[in-house]
């Protein structure tokens, strides 16, 4: 008898990297998609059912305790005897850039709630199973959170979105110090550029290939997930070749 | 008749830093100490008001909206037609040292609170009183966040601190890139070692001196408020001699 | 008629990183390996010829500016139409820890002429061959400095061995931001780690695994070269899960 | 009889930095100045001594071996009884700008031999006597490191300048750690700006007070020694109020 499938959970699945993510780890592995909207995920779930995978998708918001800890029910449902191989944690929250007088505490609150407060959930969540997937794994179980720039160095006009992005950094770092020995392979993921989708499609730069496409990220982050526990990558910057950094 | 005199205002006045900072800018300023509560700030105050200096303490908690606004209002109400000069954030925040999975929700967020929410609602309230000095101060008006090593490196067991140091790290930059050329000096100190006060009496090291004195950070935080707008510094780091880092 | 095979150019061949990735890139390209004494690339040439690859080895001092320069000369004779698509800097130079009285001034600059020097002449020989590979390539030409931990942080005892790895890191940056936009793929390494090779087999750990296997390294190299230019990683860190950082 | 005088040693000067920081060391120590042509250091050893000050010019060539060994023994036969209380490397090299495929071996190891081969030099040449000066000293012996962002930044078309700044900070880490715990103060000092000279007078900025003013400097390198030993700064920034970071 074949042994059950292992799982990748993504959270964070819209029409850019989530989607991408989850069609590439969904070549190797069942995936549960969560988006706070339906409408996000199910496109992504549809299509991979339809293509012979195996997909859900589970209606969650990260930063609400509850609602994390229901969708991690539901995965642990779907798990059965199976493992949970890898947790990617791909959720942007709002990008508000505004002076900094002009921010509300909810404005200001908003990156953190996504960044910190989600990552910790989605965090707290997934490590459990992760650990209890090393055993058993083909490759050590794998936590990644999509970063930005803004995680690196603070700008003016958007202190919301980077306190949560360094923020998010700093939990990283935590985890991939203690959980790394324990076997589970964290990466903090520095996107650095305009990512090719469709939001951004009216974007125009001077060079071809000039934003960074979903896939190429993901095959970043299925290859991350494959390393070996002697060569881990805890922290990786990504972007196109023309970008300015 | 004498132009009113300036002030300076220091939220986290406790026996440590935080006294040692008021004292040192009492001597050319009136100041306003915001701590949780009256008996952290009372002995300050009146140790300064009994040397010939002029200190007020107002009972605020830095993570609570309503309770920031408060405290500045009724720092204005003393300030008249004087100007604020300084404004210290120096509320480090419950310190949190727990395995990631033992952490509470509660736990996890103690450190954005303080160190996020907090300085955010401290440095909106701060920001218009500072601006409204540039033109008439001696020095530029000066914000500056007390920071540690923890802003710098996320270590196990200390995601709840360094979540909310390395917040404090984002809002500092982007607080100096945004305020910077209109003449406002903002700075991240990152104390990196233990401070001399009654609560570390009993750290034993080998050698002498291997703990930082809070009048020598006070005398820092003086100097940098000192330094002209040709020359600010935004970023310093303070160790003790004999610190590994 | 077929194409003419590529090739990828190997500086610091031994036992253990280069001659890793030596056969990893000898899979998919022909392979020129530099190192200073042919007893050094000798076993992995023979190792690749026999086992079907095209190998050859030059010895090169990557110091000398003539010695180098004679090496991309018979490296090029043995090119003809073909193209390099990926050179991989991997000297790393005497490793001197003393005090910095006991330095000579031959000690401190060794660091610098492995690195430093070394990386330049090497760098200046392969960018032109890997410009030309540009449009023919099926993944973007490659540069990769093999660098470690001191690139980032001068320790005590290591100045000769840290400045050279500082100044590796500046120069990996400065050619990425120069020939990123053109098209080629320059990464910076930080090795993190014991390499798992016979001279540090003595070295004992209390984990399985703890010490990072070349082969590890030579699969990141690869993945790194296969990446397309819409998503770039500048710089890397690899170390083995249980490594302090 | 009053006790012989306390000594800086300030490398590097000509009209900006070098001669303010003079001017200001000048004020509590003897000074020497070193400088490649006597010129250079001319008008501030005269300016020191007419002023009431004392002041020697020792023409010196901070990249050969036997020219800064001979500064020294100049330097020592003033000393006397004296102790060296401070030393500071301001030399900055010449600044190359070029695309990489134009710079000659000598253009890229210029950057090297300022900032990596000179700091070696001046730094071993230095530290005997500031070691000698703990025990007597009134301000910790300090030995400062003028630097730049560069320092930080390999950017396009300035490898030979970045990498003699990087391998300058990774030397002034290493001595930081290593002199430190024995009462050393060593300091990286990064300038981020253009300052205010005769050679800078032509570049315009939209702001007043855009440049950095070398006074300002000065003070701040003095502040830096004055330090006690329980709060070292090991690395500062220095921009003006309007610079892009």
């Amino acid at each position: 008898m074949a042994a059950p499938r292992a799982w990748a959970v993504v959270a964070g699945v819209g029409p850019g990297t989530g989607a991408s993510v989850a069609r590439k780890f969904a070549q190797s592995y069942s995936v549960a998609l969560l988006a706070r909207k339906a409408e996000n995920y199910e496109p992504v779930v549809n299509e991979i059912n339809n293509g012979g995978g195996q997909a859900i998708g589970i209606s969650t918001d990260v930063a609400d305790e509850n609602s994390v800890k229901n969708a991690f029910k539901v995965l642990q449902e779907h798990l059965g005897q199976g493992k949970l191989a890898a947790a990617i944690f791909n959720v942007g929250g709002k990008f508000v850039r505004k002076g900094f007088m002009e921010l509300s505490l909810e404005d200001f609150e908003s990156g953190w709630e996504a960044n910190g407060r989600g990552a910790f959930l989605f965090s707290q969540a997934a490590l459990p199973l992760l650990q209890d997937a090393v055993a058993a794994s083909n490759h050590p179980p794998t936590l990644i959170f999509t970063s930005a720039t803004a995680a690196m160095k603070g700008s003016a006009r958007c202190a919301a979105f980077a306190t949560g992005k360094f923020a998010m950094r700093a939990l990283a770092q935590s985890l991939a110090r203690e959980f790394g020995p324990a076997g589970i392979h964290v990466n903090h993921a520095i996107i650095d550029g305009v990512i090719d989708i469709e939001r951004t499609k009216h974007y125009q730069f001077d060079h071809e290939d000039a934003k960074i496409k979903p896939e190429a990220i993901a095959d970043t982050y299925w290859w991350i997930h494959t390393q070996p526990r002697t060569c881990f990558t805890n922290e990786i910057d990504i972007r196109p070749y023309v970008e300015k950094w």
